[in-house]
């Protein structure tokens, strides 16, 4: 049998796998990512992690996703804020530990590259996974290919204008999905209309303490009926279902997985989404394409970055 | 040497060239669709001009480029509104014809992959040329690669939406970016100023009959200093930089080149879309990306028909 290594590098914790060429995963742990004490730490955490989990066995690559702006070719992060890297190698040390090879991938596009291959985008050409958490972003299999563009800053859909002269974003732009569509946009949102004097039942559940408030607690009460809190979430779903329609319209997939912590919200989210991306797709892209919820769960870090190295060393299509 | 044809069939004129591996355009010769006779018509009209052009050359492959809907692996065009076409074949007439591999692809995909190979996007991986004329479409090579999509239905930019409760569009959304910035969209737009009362010097130019309205008129006026016609030109502008920066985000290209009638306009509409992506588009994807003018001219739909042929039977990497 053959056996990868998928490492999921974190902010605050690294998973580690041992996945075989069917996405299952064999064996994981997890460890704290302590970035705080250093680049040189992280690593010696993470080869000591991979070391416990493997044991024995024989692994044939090695594949690690990560956030912030990497260098997919020399395998170098370029940039990552919340692991306070800059210009640190990452696919180096662990070829220099295992010996064998080690290719790195953006967190997002690994776990695209995992639900395309063993999840929500089976079978399928072409794929996008968006992942609606406290940001917003995409990972675009088309025709067959992982979108990387020039410097692997592809598929910011977070980042895609959805409202011409909206609130700044620390991107620098105006406007971004991210602002309106991310946890921390829809608690923005709601943060708004009570502050503006609107009621929900949200006020009661944080006993008025605005710092409490979260897009699980929003979502939750729209799905019990409070009015405000499902205004909240349907202006979010419109946002998204604008940002979902430009992406069919550009790529026309077969499939769009919908994933990350308010992808959890579940129908009340995903179902406004549907209906907006049925009405205002163009034809032939609203008929080729499903809307589902990604399907790895929480393998799908792990599983994703050892399909980068299968991808990688195409040793998948010879098993 | 190894020759390719080029046929770029349009709705008033079917273009043929026989182009050599580097995209120099050895002969050339225009023929009118006649497209009201039906299709057996557009047909021979194809194969007699494609005849006379060719003389005794020997060619390796046809390519040839269309408006509409295509099934670019059957050789069949789905639908074309302009040309009366529904499902009738266009590789397989040309095979019987010529006996050699023949190629469809459309026209805004053939030309983007011509401008990549020969112009605009030599050189690159990530490529996208966007064309602005009556409609607004775009053809994008990422990684390498021209996309596709499910239904060869990808780069629909015209139809990505601009303005969140926008114009109703023809394809049945709202607040497309072809209402808004098209040669249509900018003559609508023009009208409507007019029409509540102010004023623009296009009003004598036309002698009040606001049937003669042309965007290439008021781009003209706006150069001149008209106002109103910059404050139109400048809207439209406006309105592409948010679909560009939207595909600039996403794709993370080298280069975006910007041709069709409406570009002709040149530094009045280019300048204030350029310094929008510079202002509005995240960083890296900002310093990665070149905004230029298409290069191919009169000859794109041709030379890239032609590239589509020597894409796809990759002689193009043994010239």
């Amino acid at each position: 049998m053959v056996v990868f290594a998928g490492i999921d590098l974190g902010g605050t914790n690294i998973e580690v796998a041992l996945v075989d060429g069917t996405g299952k995963v064999l064996s994981h742990k997890t460890h704290p990512t302590e970035a705080g004490l250093g680049y040189e730490r992280v690593i010696k955490n993470i080869t000591e992690t991979l070391n416990e989990v493997k044991g024995d066995s024989y692994i044939s690559a090695i594949g690690l996703c990560s956030p912030g702006l990497l260098d997919v070719e020399r395998g170098i992060c370029l940039f990552a804020g919340n692991l306070g890297f800059r210009n640190v190698e990452l696919k180096k040390p662990l070829e220099d530990a295992f010996g064998v090879p080690t290719f790195i991938e953006n967190d997002v596009n690994a776990a695209a590259l995992g639900e395309w291959r063993f999840g929500a985008g089976r079978g399928t050409e072409n794929f996008i996974l968006v992942m609606v958490g406290t940001g917003v972003g995409a990972g675009v299999i088309c025709d067959g290919h992982l979108l990387h563009g020039k410097s692997n800053a592809s598929a910011e859909i977070g980042h895609t204008i959805v409202e011409k002269d909206g609130l700044f974003c620390n991107c620098g732009g105006r406007g971004c999905l991210e602002m309106y569509a991310s946890a921390t946009g829809i608690v923005r949102m709601m943060r708004q209309y009570i502050a503006k004097g609107n009621y929900s039942s949200v006020i009661s559940d944080v006993q008025g303490d605005m710092d409490r408030l979260t897009a699980a607690l929003i979502a939750s009460k729209a799905s019990e009926g409070d009015s405000l809190s499902k205004q909240v979430i349907n202006e979010a779903a419109e946002y998204l279902g604008i940002a979902l329609v430009n992406y069919i319209n550009t790529f026309n997939p077969e499939i769009v997985a919908i994933g990350g912590g308010v992808a959890r919200a579940g129908d009340i989210l995903l179902k406004p989404i549907e209906e907006f991306i049925r009405k205002r797709a163009m034809e032939v892209q609203a008929r080729d394409v499903r809307i589902v919820r990604s399907a790895l769960g929480e393998d799908a870090g792990t599983v994703g970055a050892a399909a980068v190295a299968m991808e990688m060393i195409k040793i998948a299509k010879v098993l």
